[in-house]
């Protein structure tokens, strides 16, 4: 049986769904529908499967996300196969031509499933169906082959596929006529009508040797620039960090404008299983079961006559009361609320470029900051003091630091921390505390195996995140 | 100069401006309208002012308010007369009689001026003059003058005051002719362009032994029990605090009912100057100067393409963004959130109520909770641990106190604690801890001149706030 190797990308931060997808913890991250992420959903969906043998997923991601990308992995008890850096975004066509690469370099025949991380899926066994169709094309002809979605109503918003027939019915892959740009929405219409359009889905199934040739023949000046960039990049913890360097070089561009829409070997392969890339908050509205008034809730939410509503309350703590809305979106975070027309979702963006003109922390920050070592949140920022929770995992340690500004009262209140202040080593636990002197080089560790929380309470006259010398850190940060 | 004495009632609780306004902390205490809040604008009314004489004011509230009254008048520089404790709420005529009862005992030629403590009256010269044009009535024939607010549209949700002729443009009072019930709209309509229909706002001004007289004509069973309340009151910590088993006696009703319709002297004195009873947040948009296109903000909100919309963030550090929204309300709190239809605005009640009967405390409680000695806020509840930031007032004690289940560490981060520990009391100053055990007997003090802030951190398995064994009280707290 072929293996298959998925390749989920995993760099995106979009802005549409906004305040709960943020640049910093961007919406592949969040369990938008149903109880695991969109991240997670992505690699459940690529292992297992009647007839189908995946290896374990390769992960391109960022630097910032590294550390979510494997959390959110081992808290499903997915195994990842290489998780690769990239250190920037240069869209699609480098990232599937470093994955290609780095594939060719242990196994020239492999066959690799390029998916995004933040679309849903719901039906987990068409879609193996589908994927096991594709396998037959790129076997029997070598094609590379792209899922079109069959249509459910004139997109605009989309490219799509020109199949040159008709589906027959039958599942099998269909040879792509051509490309096609968002349309209007007259020739949307059109499309809908005919039945042989179908939506561009961006999952792509192909061999790493044909996949490379079509590179070579239509995008050859990639070849170089992410050639070095995988040779020459660094092992860091278990992560595979690309060249900067090499990678600067590489063009930014997107898969189906370098290779797709030039190649010949196109083929497409129907897909009417439901699918969504939540492009909006209109769109999670949609995938979101709404009620026969066509009200979707999440959270603590009361609904009081409401219709064509979407309404979340994102902490789970925070109670949302909606009365009497209509075409109404809704989503409330402690830090951040959103209330938009329904029919202005598309235009959530400008919302976020206003916030950060502003200069307001919430256009791309959550109050939760994610580290290699853990996370942490401020609880309250008071004259003088502030108020933090920090959670470390089992076996990870913050750099040895010193402040010039601010004294930290250290109290745990869950698991065991070993903690060094200047010369003195010791072990801290549950309901006891440390005080750090301000100028003491200090260093926290989870020794382990259980999670360590710890409030620290700082005191100062300031208390910026710039406060800090680092003299040793195992991630590596300046 | 005749001397008035401002009665302020500041019992009421309202859920129509919910989630600003909660049962345990309401409206009145709230900067709804500008900076100051309703109370304390109230209060600033009823000082100063040409021609007039205002006496230190009289506060009727209950006893979970008694605290929030004085730390209010004080940071309006207000000293402030009596302040009635009610055991329990019995609508505005067992108050004011009670007021005035107090009032007979020291001084039975006063008068009295009895107003609400949450409505918006935004010309203060000319609130004075028409109380001045009031008073004429009240020495010249003893009347119990209302003021009637001249309408400006046909609402059918207040009272009307029936005058016996239209008001001639001086300002002075009118004798009453009827009260009339809230009115359907047809009537409304036919009221407003007759020209001698005045709403009825529940300010008040008569002299005491005038409304006695009233009182004992028209409701004589109210004088026993509420005498009695007044006779037995105790004083406790500069409260007066009414006798409970006689007040309970007293009727549960509106001076309105009890009295008003009744009697023979009164008289209106129109009003024109502007005036809302903030019945409702479409109330608080019509006071909250909304912009061009009718969209009123408060705090850090961003609005795109709005129209018709009350926009609030009340944190102060949550960012509320709304786009394209019309006829929509949106109060943002970091616990709690309302989105209504603003033509829904007066069944705010009911959303409350959907709340209460799913047990969520945002129903009722805010997180910030006011004691005699301070407030506190609780920042985060975790698996067996919990923070809380603690304010206390300078020269007030928390009681001495031990709990079962848990342990404390105090971080103080403003101002100095005077901490009892068992046999042990010492002062701990701004970046310093205290750690307080499990069973310890305890007790948190502010010996200093400025306000004390400590981070408390608790660890154990019970952190309810009924967990405590209180041994001396100076606020007799059981």
């Amino acid at each position: 049986m072929t293996q298959i190797h998925p390749v989920i990308l995993c760099g995106g931060s979009g802005t549409r769904l906004w305040p709960l997808s943020r640049k910093s913890y961007p919406k592949q991250f969040v369990p938008l529908v149903g109880h695991t992420t969109l991240f997670q959903a992505s690699a459940q969906r690529l292992t297992g499967g009647e007839g189908l043998d995946f290896a374990a997923p390769m992960v391109l991601t960022n630097a910032d996300f590294r550390f979510i990308v494997t959390e959110q992995l081992a808290a499903v008890g997915i195994d990842p196969g290489p998780v690769l850096i990239e250190p920037e975004g240069r869209n699609t066509a480098p990232a599937v031509l470093a994955a290609a690469l780095h594939l060719a370099a242990t196994d020239p025949e492999a066959v690799m499933l390029v998916a995004p991380s933040d679309h849903v899926v719901p039906d987990t066994a068409a879609f193996h169906a589908a994927v096991a169709q594709g396998l037959k094309a790129v076997r029997a002809r070598g094609d590379l082959v792209t899922f079109g979605i069959m249509p459910d109503r004139p997109e605009t918003g989309y490219g799509y596929l020109r199949l040159s027939a008709r589906p027959d019915g039958s599942g099998a892959a269909v040879p792509l006529d051509r490309f096609v740009e968002k349309p209007d929405e007259d020739t949307a219409r059109a499309m809908l009508a005919d039945g042989s359009h179908l939506w561009n889905s961006g999952i792509f199934l192909f061999a790493v040797r044909d996949i490379l040739a079509a590179f070579e023949a239509h995008a050859p000046g990639l070849m170089a620039p992410v050639r070095a960039a995988v040779e020459a990049a660094k092992t860091d913890l278990g992560f595979l960090r690309l060249d900067p360097a090499a990678w600067a070089g590489a063009e930014d561009i997107s898969i189906d404008y370098a290779v797709m829409e030039k190649a010949e070997n196109l083929s497409v392969v129907p897909f009417s299983g439901g699918w969504s890339d939540l492009d909006s908050w209109a769109a999670v509205h949609e995938q979101s079961a709404p009620d026969a008034q066509g009200v979707a809730r999440s959270g603590p939410v009361t609904a009081i006559d409401c219709r064509n509503a979407l309404l979340r309350s994102e902490s789970g703590a925070q109670e949302l009361v909606a009365l009497g809305v209509e075409n109404l979106i809704a989503v409330a975070m402690p830090d951040a609320v959103l209330v938009a027309s329904m029919d202005r979702a598309q235009d959530v963006k400008q919302a976020v470029t206003a916030l950060k003109a502003k200069g307001a922390a919430q256009a791309e920050q959550l109050p939760v900051d994610h580290r290699p070592w853990g996370w942490f949140e401020s609880l309250v920022v008071g004259e003088r003091f502030q108020v933090k929770r920090i959670h470390v995992h089992p076996g990870a340690a913050l750099s040895l630091q010193s402040h010039h500004h601010r004294s930290e009262h250290w109290i745990v209140v869950s698991g065991t921390a070993k903690v060094t202040v200047d010369d003195e080593v010791r072990l801290v636990t549950e309901n006891q505390s440390v005080y750090i002197p301000l100028g003491a080089v200090h260093r926290m560790e989870n020794p382990g195996k259980v999670p360590m929380v710890l409030i620290e309470v700082q005191t100062g006259a300031y208390l910026g995140e710039d406060d800090i010398i680092r003299y040793e850190d195992v991630y590596a940060r300046g």
